[in-house]
């Protein structure tokens, strides 16, 4: 487009998300201008280095000031204390959004703060690697991933259009939903997913009849699919656990009362059951192949061997 | 090598695994003759079609007949009625192995029945894929792969020996083993993982505030790394369950426990617990790149779209 989408971008927070935002932004010619806030110096440092931004301040109110657009990138329990700090700072008729992946409790924390004349549309980038960091982004993570808007109601339809726009510049796909069912989603798709690899590996940490080297050894035979997801950045994940607790909780306990009922099938030796369960879940991988939300590359085209090319097919 | 490792190999059963040992065995020219076997005709054709081997022959007593080396490559609650099958048709001195996901059992299921005159080594290469059928395999299945051998006592060295040096041919690095410690490492990194993972996408298939359009279009999120060992062979897993009982109840009752904890910290908010949690799992990761059981690409080199190349690094 012959002009930029918007004068000013601030990004608060400059991890995985916010460097990868900064990298879009740039490639897309998305602002006139991008400023860079984290609290850490370290960080803030690292982001300078890889040129990621136009300015850098370490005060996030200052990064706000005059900016169209502020993108909050932080772990979900620090919203609160994010919008607190920038409130003061926003410019009229700024549009302020965030990126975290719990949205009731973003809401109740960031709304209470913010001043009314700006336009305030939580959102979450269904986006993400197991790699954290400003090093850890890149400019493609957004592309063809979903990006779900929360608003409250009243927001101006105009806001979101706009907000909607950016995020179809960056790639992605974007939807409307209501935060409480967004919640409840993303339990089930992600936050218990991600509960139940780190509780596996944490078991496999623990035994004392196989080792950890023997894990590791013969971990290509399933386990190590879980590791990634249990490599994530902790912080996030203890607040998305804080912060979604009530959806998490009753999907684990859905997901704990068809364990018990699995065990009860192999305990009893019920092939029947088994085979009925483990031929179920296999149309699940093929929609989501078609879907376009998967590559269909065998063992997900990892070659034998860690460090050879990636995508060998059967032949 | 010169001289071809075996004059005859057969080949009992021609799924992902038997298949990609007749590729292998070809490619590497370690047999002066590949035979074949297969109960279902249709798979036998597709095995010819795919000019597999050098004969076919539906019965497995056919097949075996002066052959010098024999494995089996079926579901493991079928390796006792093969074995009985082919027992009166074994050559003297031949060498009888399967590749059985379980030990304990398929030594039990087949020793009793197996002649003297032969070398009964039961083994396990610790490769697959979620594909299955004589198409499925390709020759660098099993490449950097352990396979792990659990003969019985009293089996002749110069015979482990000369099966170790044939996976070794194949790619594989070999490994003798208790078959009960066997079966409880391997419900550890491989069974249990798979049941965690078919449970996980039956319970989302059973919901009924979140749609199954909604699981597959949101997958991404980190449900979709499950999927992948949900779609493995039905007929192979339920055969697993219920030949490995006891470990995978073990380890299923592990796991429950450490979940209803991990439960009890989100519920109670303890963050301490859960970032503690997190942490610690973090590092097996990095151990199992390390080990070079995995490849260290951010989300396994999935680009954002299912059809785009694979292996985009961060940037």
């Amino acid at each position: 487009m012959s002009e930029r989408m918007f004068g000013r971008i601030a990004l608060i927070g400059i991890g995985l998300i916010g460097s990868s935002l900064a990298r879009v932004i740039a490639r897309e010619k998305l602002a006139g201008e991008v400023v860079i806030s984290s609290r850490s110096a370290e960080t803030l440092d690292e982001a300078a280095a890889l040129n990621l931004g136009d300015r850098y301040e370490q005060d996030a109110a200052e990064a706000v000031k005059d900016a169209d657009l502020v993108i909050v990138s932080v772990p979900v329990g620090a919203s609160g204390a994010v919008a607190r700090q920038i409130a003061p700072a926003l410019k009229k008729g700024a549009i302020v959004t965030d990126v975290g992946s719990t949205k009731r409790s973003v809401i109740a924390q960031m709304a209470p703060e913010l001043p009314a004349h700006v336009h305030f549309i939580a959102g979450h980038p269904l986006a993400g690697t197991e790699k954290s960091g400003p090093s850890a982004g890149f400019a493609s993570l957004f592309e063809d991933r979903w990006c779900i808007l929360t608003p409250q109601d009243g927001v101006d339809p105009a806001a979101i259009e706009r907000l909607s726009a950016f995020w179809e510049a960056c790639g992605s796909r974007t939807e409307l939903m209501d935060p409480v069912h967004h919640d409840q989603v993303l339990a089930l798709v992600s936050h218990v997913p991600h509960l139940i690899a780190y509780n596996i590996v944490g078991t496999a940490d623990e035994l004392e009849n196989v080792t950890e080297r023997e894990v590791i050894k013969y971990s290509a035979s399933g386990f190590r699919d879980f590791t990634r997801l249990a490599a994530s950045d902790p912080t996030m994940w203890r607040d998305v656990c804080l912060h979604n607790r009530d959806a998490i909780l009753e999907m684990l306990s859905r997901f704990s009362e068809d364990l018990t009922a699995l065990r009860k099938a192999v305990r009893r030796g019920d092939g029947e059951a088994l085979f009925d369960l483990f031929t179920r879940t296999r149309s699940v991988r093929r929609s989501i192949i078609e879907a376009g939300q998967d590559v269909d590359v065998a063992d997900f085209g990892r070659s034998a061997a860690g460090g050879r090319e990636i995508g060998e097919a059967a032949k």
